[in-house]
């Protein structure tokens, strides 16, 4: 509370001038003044990075430039140092390492970099009395981060889920709506620019499961272990199972969902089925969305933009303006030696409900044998959905579950898939109750 | 980032032992342990005070009791004095005054206060050095005063918007669901414990007002001129229009509005026609939404509890530990001084598109007069929707109009109204293009 008048400007210096490191620059031209009116003492870029100098549509003048990253971090004049280039490794993580050795504070809006090495990053930035910041990492322009860490620091967060990868909910919310294939909705998007030319990070769920490892982490102060989520993506979900979903009332989404429960944390990213009035179904496009849930605040729903040069400035900005400020919390809400190894409980022994879906040749007895598989493995049906029979053909025939064991479902559908009545692989879709 | 290992507990007296603050004392009873986790130094409730002694269904041993709230804030051992008594004057007022006045930093629920006296109070907190927080006073535990002010930082709030009181959202659901009458489901909810004996406050849109009033002051940096507010509530919204809204693709929601326009600040709260896709036009019940919108983050949606002893409460000690941990920000985003007195835009300077509902005789010609009104008052149609023809009876005829000004819808109102055929005053509701 003590007036910051007469303080110096923050001084930053930015790594990385790709989409992200170059909205954050013009934000910070943009809007300077009213950054200086709200922090109460200015930011000011006193140096840049990038491997290539070219017209960037907007001014270097008057920043020292370095071509190289980590150069910049151990000579530039900075209080702060901006880490843009994003990956795990290589030149993100070294700049982000020089930074916190040469004291300096850290903000970045890598999420690879904070799934993977967050612990050790944090446990340094704290060691050396400096701030590691991230809040542009997980959902864009969302302030989710500080929204758990801080908007629900009095209770006691029991679940946080959400969709965290736009690529994925803009190709499923393209098939829903024109029923194509997922391989013709992802060639398309990427001509757009909405997917990478090399899709995996984002269709396999990987991305999603970097920003559900941060979040789950500060949720509920449990260790960050990348290794124990459970990750699927979303190439296997077909147009028939988008088109069941809706004749059911579900709309299908790739969440991730991280759950304190009695047996231990569950950490988990697929495809779900959520019905149509669930907090995040009408969520669609590019959008993202995250719910967290506690013990005194019940639900909150934040829905913004989660990637994109503006929105992820925004968030970079919030972090730069905090530690302008003196505004500072624990990495993760607690000091990160206080982080608690809790088991995570895994997903073989994940209780829910389940769509799924069968291609079988019509023939006598057939339906006969795949509910004995079921009863045999303690799986019970909610509902069956058989449409044209034509003898002799494979024909989709759709259940729904009651709350089952993973295990038992596993196994009920690898037997039925040996039927030699069954035509294609099982297709299973979680039912998620929110 | 200085380690507050053994610094103090914050030492926090609770004036005012209703909803909420039992809420607040169960709240930190509940998570004492995570909380001292979290802010690195506990908070120790010292004293408390209420008009009464009763059972509460929590324990007060080891605080301070005082029957005087006043008193209590000038003797009591305390770093934070939080209000939770309730209206702008009285004994709420009296004692955030002499909270600041003694150096003690101030934590209130009270949207009233702050609507009417915020700046005083502010300014007084600011000279001071101490903090003057009021995140639950607007949107209970959604934390839209953090998100506004440091999450959005760096952006220009160009709008700010939403479902800002839970009991007109209530009456408005159930009367669509039930298709019943405003003051059918009012006494219901009054009944429920849903609304006050005394409704106004609610109903007639002041405590949405009260919240908007904040919400604009801190998304735009202008002061808070709660008179400068348009104000308008459900008390008028009729089954009738509820069910042609439905019919043409709308929700009807109470909301409050604040936009940045060229012209000036707009602060609106009334009834509204949404889209059923819009962004909050999904929020059914006691549930709040508040959407905010900047120049680089676009728009963020957050939704949750508005109001209630546990979400309050949550909203509460979120404040309460950001004094724990040294979170600061100015009160309003930017220091009192520098607020803008920015025009306001006056309400019959609005333009938007309208909805209208006439009770119209049946006669000859009637259609004509009516049109030949609203194209002498500049108003276009988009579209007329008219039923049940009767001659010699009052049906209503339904209308949409094309962008208009706000005083020339009116006046073409009160001609309408003025004409013979005309057995009802005419009901309008503003269409938002969210």
């Amino acid at each position: 509370m003590r007036s910051s008048a007469g303080q110096q400007p923050l001084k930053v210096a930015v790594a990385g001038l790709g989409t992200v490191g170059g909205g954050v620059v013009k934000l910070l031209q943009a809007n300077a003044e009213a950054l200086a009116l709200r922090t109460g003492r200015g930011i000011a870029i006193t140096a840049v990075s990038d491997r290539f100098r070219r017209d960037r549509g907007f001014s270097v003048d008057g920043y020292a430039w370095y071509d190289d990253a980590v150069a910049m971090t151990q000579q530039a004049d900075a209080d702060v140092v901006v880490e843009l280039i994003g990956g795990a490794e290589g030149a993100a993580r070294q700049v982000c390492e020089a930074a916190i050795a040469r004291g300096r504070h850290v903000v970045t809006a890598n999420k690879a970099l904070i799934a993977h090495h967050g612990t050790a990053l944090a446990a340094a930035a704290e060691g050396a009395g400096v701030v590691l910041a991230y809040e542009a990492a997980v959902a864009g322009a969302i302030p989710i981060i500080k929204a758990l860490r801080e908007g629900l620091v009095g209770n006691r967060r029991t679940r946080v889920f959400g969709i965290l990868n736009g690529t994925c909910n803009y190709i499923l919310t393209q098939m829903r709506e024109s029923g194509r294939e997922f391989e013709t909705v992802l060639a398309e998007a990427q001509a757009l620019g909405y997917a990478e030319a090399d899709p995996g990070f984002d269709v396999d769920g990987i991305d999603a499961a970097h920003k559900l490892a941060i979040l789950a982490t500060v949720a509920f102060g449990c260790t960050l272990e990348f290794g124990a989520l459970h990750i699927e993506g979303i190439r296997h979900v077909s147009p028939v199972d988008i088109a069941f979903a809706e004749e059911l009332g579900y709309r299908i989404k790739l969440l991730g969902i991280a759950s304190l429960t009695d047996g231990g944390v569950e950490r988990r990213v697929h495809p779900c089925m959520l019905r149509r009035g669930a907090p995040v179904a009408h969520v669609e496009g590019v959008f993202n969305a995250v719910v967290a849930e506690g013990d005194f605040a019940d639900r909150i729903v934040q829905e913004g933009r989660g990637a994109g040069e503006r929105p992820t400035a925004s968030a970079v900005v919030a972090d730069i303006a905090d530690i302008a400020c003196g505004r500072h919390a624990p990495t993760f809400g607690i000091p990160v030696e206080r982080l608690q190894a809790l088991p995570a409980l895994p997903m073989s022994r994940h209780r829910g409900c389940y769509y799924v879906r069968l291609m079988l040749l019509d023939q006598p007895g057939v339906l006969a044998d795949v509910t004995a598989i079921l009863r045999d493995d303690a799986v019970s049906m909610e509902a069956v959905l058989q449409r044209a029979r034509a003898p002799g053909e494979a024909v989709p025939v759709v259940m729904t579950t009651h709350e089952a064991e993973e295990a038992s479902m596993v196994q009920a559908l690898r037997r039925i898939g040996e039927l030699p009545s069954s035509v294609e692989p099982p297709r299973m879709i979680r039912i998620e109750p929110f």
